[in-house]
């Protein structure tokens, strides 16, 4: 094994990009949301807090960019039985809570989205519109 | 005293118009940014980490934020001669570190941007250019 | 009883010992781990992050290696009943996550090591093939 | 301005040969160390804490690495007139004490060592002799 790989990493253009569809859809649905963009390591690269949104959605959508970037997978497919479990061992940092995409470029997590504030649904169908960007 | 007051808030796409503001003025300076924005409160409005800006400065950033916030006042009008002893006694949260500047509405502060990891200069200059979208 | 006695510690020679056993298992698997390797007071002496490996299972990993060195037991000795209750009495840090094994010197409990990302059976056989370093 | 960017990254074989590398530097010096290694945004890649080193340099050391991984320089290269202010804004994490060095990839700062528990000039040694595994 060599010492040292090639990743992709998105740039501020891009999360800009990324919470502008992000916006744009949560208000197209008129559900105010908590965003959250972070890297390949969960360290935050951009967020965004609509008018109206919980605010404590803040921390939430933060935990489910969080598990899509350390998983390489959505939030909600961290397997039900051990949920409750692995939310504890990492403080509530892994949720399988709906609303955290994976960010995935040449085929490995460069980031992480995640979307809190309204149904699962609705969050999950703002982060799909954030990764959209990026095709 | 009456019960109630009447307070103007930004709304998101306010925030988002400031960080494009500020992006824009750090690109034509060649100096990555932090950029945090926050509420009268201190919650968190938006933020954005530039593609290479330093990554501890977001939490510079969000204490010169947060400084202005709640003084009404830019963070380095904080006196020197106190910045030690209130620093310790707020965890480090105030700070005379320049960078951060209030955003005044109807004359009440109605939150703070930060900016860190350029010279005091750059990151005022950049906070100046995010108020300008409000004026 | 006396004043004294006397304990069995591991040097930094067999830390560095075990995180090679734990790698070369984890390669062997194909499976990157975060791995973490505790002293009998709980405190860190070695970890690693291996590419490709969940950034959040260092937190996981962290809290098998120290409930298995506070108990001088398998993490997953834990009873089922108390799981919930003793995690959240402790911050998350017991969890009867398994991958977590106590090291035993002597027959007294000199630290634990935690292992976290592939499933719960790829977990303990990485931490057993780093137990088998000492023997 | 693209949206992505490519980044070299290092692995964990190059990890495991920098903490090899730095204890060997250390136990020619006959001086035990606490070494970190962190990525480009922060998060621990590899520890250890040999035998005899002071336990609360691992917090340090931590500092200096995180330092150095943020601002691309080494550690002690923070202006002596800000370190005051910049490490309590920070929560400590931004130190001028020396031990810190950034990792460089092709002019990029992939991350970075912070080493603490000797003098100074020991510390640095330790970090030179880790860097030169990558060159």
């Amino acid at each position: 094994m060599q010492l040292t790989e090639t990743r992709k990493i998105i740039t501020h253009r891009a999360v800009m990009a990324m919470l502008d569809a992000g916006i744009a859809k949560a208000e197209e649905m008129g559900q105010p949301q908590c965003i959250v963009i972070v890297d390949a390591s969960g360290e935050v690269l951009g967020e965004i807090r609509m008018t109206g949104a919980k605010f404590l959605s803040r921390k939430s959508a933060l935990a489910k960019a969080l598990t899509a970037a350390s998983t390489g997978a959505a939030s909600n497919a961290v397997p039900e039985g051990v949920r409750s479990a692995i939310g504890a061992a990492t403080g509530g940092l892994v949720t399988g809570l709906p609303g955290g995409l994976p960010i995935i470029l040449d085929g490995k997590a460069a980031g992480g989205v995640g979307v809190g504030s309204g149904t699962g649904e609705q969050d999950i169908a703002v982060a799909e519109a954030m990764l959209a960007v990026l095709v």
